[in-house]
């Protein structure tokens, strides 16, 4: 039986990690910075060095083909990957597993010699962590970028993308010209770290994931009154951070106790004006996250959370506003990629748990071109997005030869 | 019956809110800004005008002198006055009704030549606002400064005292000998606007100032985990930003229901950590204002509070720490410049209202050297640290008549 070589996997694991390394652990590898290009010119030598194709997109995706070198629906590919950018202050593995891992298999199917039906490539999808636009590259690969709006994506600093992709030597307009021609990709899986606790806590290495949730991000504006806070008196205030104090902790319980069980919620951030010690704040704004599976719960709490919103405004005398900012739809995974997983497990003799994600990847964007699905590992601790994010050497062994396997499977 | 020049005080009014005037009204005129240097400059002009005496001290503090240039305990001086400078987009009369109502008092017995046995003051404290320190003239007038501290005291945008006061061409290390000579001042009396809407409401033309209210400020700190917002089951997370808002709201009620019906509390700057969307927020920081013109009520929700925070920090799995940035102590007003006061009003045939000042006033700081007090005139609608500011014409001249008959009661 085949199998991949971990030394060879962590070796360009922990090579990886040295761009955007940061002196305590951990990385901040952002899209289009300087060490995430230090870092795609060295995975385009490592994918030539492996044996295979490399080339890349107008979107800055970076490709290495295993019998092909660019996406032909006469010959449609199984496609793998993830990405190779973090978020700031990120871990090792977060995207980097996937990418590496992918390069692994494609090197190790390379080297072997096995047959192959299907073309085979490996991908590194562009600003998945979404600096400037969340899971960018592979939205242009599946022809979702709107080119209209391009010219106003920019970093929550203010720098836009068109700036920060001249600067790496791209033109983020010519970005929709990388989408693939329909029909090219055969399937598409990607092996991620699960980023929560439940294969850790369950004793299961493998997770074979169902459905990637739906993310929808909208800024709830509560607008009051700047009045002295020494001379008003407390029952005429107007108070919009009060209003928006009450609204998240109600709408953390809303979306807790009226959810699937699988529905969860976040404040991340959080602005008061005028931010002024002795003045009442005439506005609280918060940016309110929702994830969820099922598109039909998703739907409902938004619309619930909305209607609580204006509740709280009203009772609080309070004007409210609702930004939209992002959704994403709940994307199920393929049933015949599950099984292809099932089944690569089986034959190594791992366990594996149906899931699903709690965070977007790339493999939504993919889910709506192709039959796409997701293989988890255990993250120790649960931890992701931090700088001790880490998994066992062993469980992405185990991940990478699942990954492989399916590859095979998917190819044949 | 001597009385003032309405015309002339409103004449010296809507000038001085010429410099720093905003486009839409109001004006911005910082402590130490070219606005307020310029309305230094023409105030001193004002002041010799009136035939009073001009000097500024090492603190910028202003003075115009009747019957006196400089402080003396071997003839202690009745003192009024307040401030030029301004919040940003403030109004045209907090602080310059007191300063320009005063000098109007004294330009009127130095012409009607009415006797007085003390000799009489008008003064313009420094940076009462606070932009780089609340009370700083009047602090350093009172022997409070410490000199310690001068060099680290800067402005929320960074740009420090010692380097404004340059600019301004005064030495900050200097303002300590501001301090007055203990016993030169015989009494203290400020007019102000009330900034709140009770007078207003009462129909009642003049309020005598039985106490100033103590500024407590704090920030309470709520220090959780960061985790990601997508994988982290909704009830192992540790959120800084949830444990501050529901603080927020309990601190709220408990100023209410439990202080003495004149405590009020605030929370005007609000800060998350580390602000990211899908990040749950390791940390909330609430800027925690209260106030209160009973020492033992303000000390007893003082601790309350921290009781409260320490049980939401508690039960919510979070830390908390309380780092406190001022405290003012209340301030009561002396009997018997209460007394003066009622009975300038009621020799102008005036109804006043005892109250006590939700804001704090350059009064409290005279109130620990000499016998103070403060007289309240209604604001329009209780409006105040905002452009549209304002009290009647009529008011202001009835204010100012009563401070006229208290300071030459006070002087004889």
């Amino acid at each position: 039986m085949t199998t991949i070589s971990l030394p060879r996997l962590r070796e360009r694991i922990e090579t990886l990690a040295r761009f955007g390394a940061l002196p305590g652990g951990g990385v901040t590898r952002s899209a289009w910075s300087p060490p995430h290009e230090e870092a795609r010119a060295w995975l385009i030598g490592e994918i030539r060095a492996a044996g295979l194709d490399p080339w890349v997109d107008a979107a800055g995706n970076i490709f290495g083909g295993l019998g092909m070198s660019a996406f032909d629906a006469a010959r449609p590919a199984v496609v793998t990957g993830s990405h190779i950018d973090t978020v700031p202050e990120g871990g090792i593995l977060d995207g980097a597993l996937g990418v590496l891992a992918g390069l692994e298999a494609l090197h190790t199917i390379q080297e072997s010699g096995d047959p192959h039906t299907r073309p085979l490539a490996v991908a590194a999808w562009s600003d998945e962590e979404g600096r400037y636009g969340s899971l960018f590259g592979s939205r242009a690969f599946c022809g979702k970028l709107e080119a209209a709006r391009l010219p106003e994506m920019a970093a929550s600093d203010g720098e836009r993308l068109v700036d920060a992709m001249t600067r790496a030597g791209f033109d983020a307009m010519r970005s929709p010209e990388a989408a693939a021609p329909e029909g090219s990709v055969a399937a598409y899986v990607e092996l991620h770290i699960e980023q929560g606790p439940r294969l850790e806590e369950a004793g299961i290495p493998i997770g074979t994931v169902e459905a990637i949730v739906g993310v929808r991000r909208s800024w709830v504006v509560f607008i009051g009154q700047a009045d002295h806070a020494g001379t008003t008196p407390m029952e005429r205030r107007r108070d919009g951070f009060l209003a928006a104090a009450e609204f998240a902790l109600k709408a953390r319980d809303l979306v807790v106790k009226r959810g699937s069980g699988r529905s969860v919620t976040n404040f991340g951030v959080v602005h008061v004006h005028p931010a002024v010690g002795n003045i009442v704040p005439a506005r609280g704004e918060l940016l309110h996250e929702m994830r969820e599976p099922d598109p039909a719960v998703l739907d409902r709490l938004a619309r619930e959370c909305v209607t609580l919103a204006k509740r709280v405004a009203r009772r609080r005398q309070v004007q409210v506003e609702f930004r939209p900012v992002s959704a994403t739809m709940p994307a199920p995974c393929a049933p015949r990629v599950q099984a292809a997983i099932d089944a690569a497990a089986a034959d190594l003799g791992l366990a594996t748990q149906h899931m699903y994600s709690a965070a977007g990847h790339d493999a939504q964007n993919l889910a709506a071109v192709t039959d796409a699905g997701m293989i988890f590992i255990p993250s120790k601790g649960g931890r992701s997005h931090r700088v001790d994010e880490m998994s066992d050497w062993e469980a992405i062994e185990r991940g990478a030869n699942v990954l492989l396997r399916t590859l095979i499977a998917l190819a044949n």
